[in-house]
């Protein structure tokens, strides 16, 4: 079963999606997500001019080589433009071979090791005690772990506080939207944003944070320790995670479980992270860390650390990642959660999936392959926009890490 | 002065670039080198749909906060296509802050602290003896520096072996080139080609050769072991350097220095190297590691490891990286050599160029800014011709590192 | 344009500065500031007698090779004497280059990347309550942070406490002042210094404190740990720096966030305490580091492991350092913030300069060059007055770190 | 006994020397070196302008105290000029004390533990051959142990080669002299020259060599394993020293004994490199390194490790200083050897001393104190004369270490 065509899809329904859709030779199709919010074109572009013409006439069972080949052939490696682009490919192979044999994708990763995948959502709001007015909203709707974010006194945009983060931050305009930021402010909060949810719902459903990168490895150490009676599930991205040592001091001075890599591309990016058992979880994703294949690979490294993954999922990954990760999910030993924000209802409808959720566990479905799809008479109507993910400055004006 | 437009003009003058000239309020405009060979498009697309839209309007005398939301604002980070888009930009800002006060970019930079930058070429032929032809001929013109490859007995296509590299590989063909390899056969050759070449022409010349990837680090060692007697200025590429540390077994086992990095798209990528002074130079270019900003703030962090710089100066990046890395070299002080390959002649049209080269060393001219352009009515004659790299497999055909 | 004189001015406007005035072949000239508080003769001596001659005729354009030339020519590297000699003339090699090319020397080091400097002040009285009624006076001057130092219980005189810093300690003496110590009294009265100010005035402002070099790894790690929920700032010079790796233990024990090196002369200084990452902010200032070369060498070197500047700037440095740090400070991206003493208004005469202070920011102004100059007859009417820095004597007589 | 006054004479008897004399209130005086080569008048202000007010009124015997005082007073701490102020004031006061008490220094310092110090000369001159027929004429005269230098093909001017090194270096000029180098060519004469030496001399007699600060790590490594079979003495200043884990490549490769540290100032310099016993000899000098105080404190250190001490004993150090190093040459334990350089005649008679040399060894002398005085009526006689030590610039025009 040979490729005959690699199709790249842009579509906008209530955000970006770039999709890559592989045909083959029997007639069988596959879709992988290539969906890189705020840089879609050039992953596209990436795909249709550079990946398509070289996939032609390949095996289109090869998937290791295939994966290898996309690794190897730009020369050049890694990177967000370049792993989106293998992500998306490496995903529509794993989907074809599914169908092909008639098999959901997790049977071809070892088969079922775990019933459903354990998922976590977001809970946000300026105050306190509305992010747990809507705290409590999840657990009644089943939710077992719900993470929690709330407004910085004096900063008028925060992360992951009172925004619609189903739709596209920032469409519409030609600039990035700048966020602002006050360290201090932020660290005076956090530790009451908790005190008072523990306060309020006990220590049976898992919480989670976000610090979204802004932190130095002194202060996330602070942070960590003044919240470790609150039992944290986990502290995301306390710092930016360039140079992997970095996290040596926050591990030093904090018990609280640490979860980074929604922006990992490679195993490259966590290596010494999870060698020296600096974090508890890697949140690298199947869209942005090479497909299947490629969080698969990593999986397998953590798996001696005792470390394990919560996959990103964010609304700007399409259902197919989200699919994706949940044949993962319930097929890899070392899983540990899995991030579910939910999709503009437009792009539910355009990509048709099988995966459900249900008393806080999402499960893959039985469809053979991936069981999600692209409707592409319905993506046609919703045309790109362009989009940029927020930056954030200092109050004296220095850009810093978003 | 206000950036008031940023084009994306590719072209192809016997092979492929990718250029972007950023325009100002006062008149002035600048040009920056984009080309990611293989690759070219995607960073078009990246520089015109997703960068030129968020720069205008900027001030283009703020190259540092520009350089920084480059690398920010894509929050997934690094990476060969948003580097080289990054290092366009960079160029070309660095460029017009030169022809606005009327300085060569060097002067900005610290000023002259070397009369001219030493440069090394390519002598590679199948047969030993005829690289040693090629050796012989360099030196009468002048080098005081020349890389030599040879052919691998049973292998029929090697890296850096007759093959004009001054037009596109693979140019014309819908998919990259597979050349073969033999390890065994390579490490028998290699000691020989050197014997010869110091027999020929004595200790006088700095000779180098590059293994582009294909060993491992015993290997790798083994083989700097026997050419410590040849006393090379530099052994390149030994390893695939994704997991610095691997590096480690290398310089156990030998002196010979060694060099990496023309695949580097940021610090990132050889901060261990670096301060573990695990290499003796590094090779991160002005095109793929974020232009003149991000090459010095890698300088900046080798110099007091007393690893110092080669930059990468393949074909495949325009005079404008050529000007860039001159302009660098000359200026700032941990700068051990400068790779030297001729651009087609249509190139050297399309992009005039102040840059000389005389007796062996290369100099980046007087004029203001980086002393280079772009033709952009001749350059619109060449239309762009998609190119791969080549590949490698093993004779079992397994694919590995080109 | 060459170098045709540098004259070496001493002057006592309040307290002692000693200038280098650098004067070129087209009639520009530039000043640096060469000022070692207590041994300033030595460094006048060391740049008429012995750099002076040197530098006559060389291109005045050349600043790295210069820099370099000062590092090297010496055979005996560093120490302060040598740094405060190679500051003087870097820092007036940028100010002639600003002046020719027409732009504030920022222009030449990137361009801003912020719109201003955060500074912070100084507020010390025996009494605690008496130091936090100078807190609070300068919050309503705007200052966003200060420093809090309160005396110490049975020691008579301890640093930073009820002086006037603005003019020369000990000055007219012909010995070092003798200030007591009492470690154990210190570690008592700190962490009711801060618990006092948190609650006057809330977590709004950022705290400082200097404990200039008084502890040991374990006194240190002690007295962070007791501070952390007061969320300082920085914790300055908790131990004496010298063997870099005693930081080690402190770093162990606090998340407090950690300052050193107001007496750094190169990065050979810190260069561990960086990489390790044992610090948060390095001190060094480009009056004792090698002028603005060598200040930023040590910054790009800082700014992967998000290691931040906070420049000296006590009044013993002469307002040409505050210009240059300004000019640093709002060019490079890791700036954290700038320390602020005021000079007495005699010196404010004597060097008119453009930079201001507004709102708790300081800025360079847009002035060509530094900004700054030296009125050479209004300084000679201040003549040089020997004075030495404190020296600390235990109880038992026993000489410590001042 | 009171210091009442500090002295400062500095003379010209063939080469600049800077003489700190002090006298006491009982009539008894002492004298110590502070010659700084090429910035000497620099240590001569620090010394007249600062250090002498200080020290009036001090008891001369609290040599320790006034160590301490010197160390920390300054706050600036370390570095060339300093050091060698306080070298000159701490040998004065032992010089003292060795007087008052009717001893020779050695008697205060533990008393002998050993009949003399080794010294080692000097073989210099273009060819091999040359070199050689010193190194007979050496071993003629008595010598166990000498350093041996030869001519670098193509480079005009080289250290340690025929050169008078009794006189000063560019004295008379403003400029220091420039000198070339050229590594590549240096890494085939040397070991061609131990070769050879070992041919005509066998294995009978010591011999050493001094790179000069001229090589990388792995440059450095790759001479110390082709000199193995030669057994030299040492290899002495393999690299620049400044980043002391620099040394842990050179010492992976070789077991060639290694030797560092005529620059150094203080424990500081090597602390690292005794510690992880990355050198055997230690080469601080009594007059950069603060004294005998100083040197003992850095022998104390590295007793431990097995690293003996090999002091520097270039001619630019004067009389005082050998007679320093001999008495700590005859009572301390780890001593290995002591370079011995002559001075010029008139030197000879301006410093008149007691200590002799004999059938290879040198020996302080029985005299009370450091048994070493300065004529000062005879140094009036010879001026001050402006000099600088050589710089290096490669074929570049880099400039480099000398």
């Amino acid at each position: 079963m040979n490729i005959t065509q690699v199709k790249v899809i842009v579509t906008n329904p209530g955000r970006n999606f770039v999709t890559a859709k592989i045909e083959t030779s029997e007639g069988i199709s596959g879709v992988g997500d290539a969906t890189l919010n705020g840089r879609e074109l050039a992953v596209a572009t990436y795909l249709s001019e550079h990946v398509a013409p070289m996939l032609i006439g390949r095996d289109a069972f090869a998937i290791e080589d295939t994966w290898q080949l996309m690794s190897r052939a730009s020369y050049w490696r890694r990177g967000p433009v370049q792993t989106a682009a293998q992500s998306a490919i490496d995903m529509a192979l794993w989907d074809i071979k599914g169908k092909a044999l008639g098999v959901p994708v997790y049977q071809l990763l070892g088969g079922r090791c775990r019933t459903g995948v354990m998922a976590y959502t977001h809970a946000g709001a300026a105050e306190i005690s509305e992010t747990i007015d809507d705290l409590q909203m999840f657990i009644e709707q089943g939710y077992h772990a719900v993470r929690l974010q709330c407004g910085v006194p004096g900063v008028p945009d925060v992360y992951g506080v009172d925004r619609d983060t189903s739709t596209q931050p920032g469409a519409g305009t030609e600039r990035p939207y700048v966020e602002g930021w006050d360290t201090s402010a932020y660290l005076g909060v956090v530790p009451k944003l908790f005190e008072a949810a523990r306060e309020a719902v006990g220590f049976g459903t898992h919480l989670l944070h976000d610090v979204h990168h802004r932190l130095t490895p002194s202060e996330a150490g602070w942070l960590g320790k003044r919240l470790e009676d609150h039992r944290l599930f986990w502290l995301e991205d306390a710092l930016a995670s360039d140079y992997q040592s970095a996290y040596r001091l926050v591990r030093q001075h904090t018990t609280t479980p640490l979860a980074v890599g929604e922006v990992f591309t490679s195993l490259v990016d966590c290596e010494q992270l999870i060698r020296e058992q600096l974090i508890d979880y890697v949140r690298a994703s199947a869209v942005h860390a090479g497909g299947l294949t490629g969080l698969r690979k990593i999986a397998a490294f953590a798996e001696p650390y005792q470390v394990k993954t919560g996959c990103h999922g964010a609304a700007d990954m399409s259902p197919i990642t989200m699919a994706a990760a949940l044949h993962f999910g319930v097929s890899t030993h070392n899983v540990g959660i899995q991030e579910r924000a939910l999709h503009p209802e437009e792009a539910d409808d355009v990509f048709p999936h099988a995966y459900t959720f249900s008393d806080g566990y999402l499960d893959p479905g039985e469809a053979p392959g991936l069981g999600v799809d692209i409707d592409e008479a319905l993506a046609e109507r919703y045309e790109y926009r362009r989009g940029y993910l927020p930056v954030v400055r200092l109050r004296d004006g220095t850009l810093t890490n978003w």
